[in-house]
């Protein structure tokens, strides 16, 4: 891998959502590649943006204080960029329901904006959008691949649907190169973790390291798989260099699925402290549930050699191991 | 199906784009079954919108001229009512690509603010929205049923089946009833007929009545099914009535496939004159084009006992003989 990303050395890359949890990984990661690092975040309160995330990098990166929604700013922005990773979004499924229409500019109409301007300002440009699990709704069955319909349970998986088909339909008809990355839970360092609209993974670890107690809504036994941060990394510059991914979407996942109950167990070991307890779905969370879910990844693995290789174990030591350094920037 | 339809006397509908093509014939069985019809239209110039259409119903139907992008018009225009045939929409590809953000305020925005308006004014309603086989792209296998993939080839199919699943997903999260129907290529009595950005069936209509040329792009030798709009108004009624249906999304098929050759020829029959040649596909066509297309409607028969009735010869007769007659009215 290392040998294909040293074409990002002198490259102009956009971060869109870069100073969030992905994006400033990422942006780092690329700075490091020597890639000419261009970040732009709207530092909206609650959403994930944070100056200290890209603090080793501040003098190797450009930060754009500005909103996806800002339409002439994104006009000016794409120019001259070899590669756009678009991270910026709304991400939180229970404020998609209470302000969808928020949801709406900013996960839809905003996407179709960057793409409206690369078209007119920077055609040759790559782009790679973060998609979501959440698209694919409650499973139909498991693992999840790329096959699966698209039957989203809240607003936010709507949107988030029509963001990146944007990208991929430019990609077809008009020759901008775009692909897209489906997460699922994405965990370590430099997430928000302020309060917990935004799921449910960094929220146990953030009560585990605090020695509080942790909520499991339900009986603990749902299925999900996890991927650590420098893996997620690792799957967007892969595709950013891939001329084969043009066009396509690619779920990523874990190395294996495990309960609740089971993750829990585990952060619990690896922090040494907290505990939990199980209480009943809230409404307004359990009725955009999805139940059991865990991804099929064979199709990134066959066409570009991804694979996670952190252990969910690993990647919790070193989550826990940061956020006990720096927890000041973040509770 | 008359027995069931009884159920429509003295109940409140709102047909949104209720002076276009499809809208105008709900309507118009909607005032003959004794129903209280109010009409929302915007009469954009060239989406469809003609007065001329409901003539026949004009003291029986309540006309209200505004925009579904009006958000606050619609808030009190969806109060009291029953039924809401949501049939108001930028159907054009062609201009979906040109303008991008049209098409999403009013295929998309406004299909959100609308179930919106319904579920803080009126959560009790059942909707009935229009979806369209352009949501599932180029065919992967044929006939295409409700299990296809969503792929949208532009941005019109996209912005659909956004929002289409804002009316799922308010039906199963809100209690609001709704259910699409995805419909294939329609035609017959009251379609707009003033320019071809809307499709080519009728088109083919106008040229062959008018005894011109018509252009086959490509070879003709391209599969379509085709239904009738007095099928198509009884399909949207049933949904209507139907509890079961409620969640659901449907495809309509034609009787049986045509190739878009044999389809003009029947029709230069039906009509005794015109004549036809082939040319090559324009480019902006081409690149949204899905190639062969035919939808399996098992599930809307099974389910709530629809199939098409009218021959394409039949549907062919009754709407060239409705514009021999009314032609000043249309073209």
């Amino acid at each position: 891998m290392k040998n294909r990303f040293s074409k990002f050395k002198n490259r102009n890359v956009l971060i869109t959502g870069g100073l969030g949890f992905i994006g400033s990984n990422v942006a780092i990661r690329l700075a490091d590649l020597g890639a000419n690092v261009l970040i732009v975040d709207s530092l909206i309160p609650d959403y994930g943006g944070n100056l200290f995330n890209i603090r080793d990098i501040k003098d190797r990166a450009k930060v754009n204080i500005s909103d996806i929604r800002d339409e002439n700013g994104i006009k000016f922005l794409v120019k001259d960029q070899d590669i756009i990773f678009n991270l910026a979004g709304q991400v939180s499924h229970i404020d998609s329901m209470v302000n969808p229409f928020v949801d709406l500019e900013i996960n839809c109409r905003s996407q179709l904006a960057l793409l409206e301007a690369c078209r007119k300002n920077n055609p040759q440009v790559k782009i790679i959008f973060a998609g979501s699990r959440q698209q694919y709704g409650k499973p139909e069955y498991l693992p999840v691949d790329e096959n699966h319909l698209i039957r989203p349970v809240d607003v936010n998986g709507i949107n988030k649907s029509s963001g990146e088909w944007y990208h991929i339909l430019y990609n077809n008809v008009y020759g901008i190169k775009a692909a897209s990355l489906r997460l699922t839970n994405s965990y370590g360092y430099r997430q928000m973790m302020k309060h917990n609209r935004q799921g449910f993974v960094y929220w146990f670890f953030r009560q585990a390291i605090d020695g509080e107690e942790i909520q499991i809504y339900g009986d603990g036994s749902q299925l999900r798989d996890f991927v650590f941060i420098d893996d997620i990394v690792d799957a967007f510059l892969l595709v950013a260099v891939s001329d084969k991914a043009n066009g396509q979407v690619f779920n990523l996942g874990g190395q294996k699925p495990y309960s609740l109950l089971e993750f829990v167990e585990m952060l619990l070991k690896v922090c040494k402290k907290g505990s939990y307890s199980f209480v009943p779905f809230p409404s307004d969370k359990a009725r955009i549930d999805i139940g059991n879910y865990y991804a099929d990844y064979s199709k990134i693995k066959k066409m570009l050699g991804w694979e996670p290789k952190v252990s969910l174990q690993e990647g919790m030591k070193r989550t826990v191991s940061f956020y006990r350094k720096y927890k000041g920037f973040y509770w």
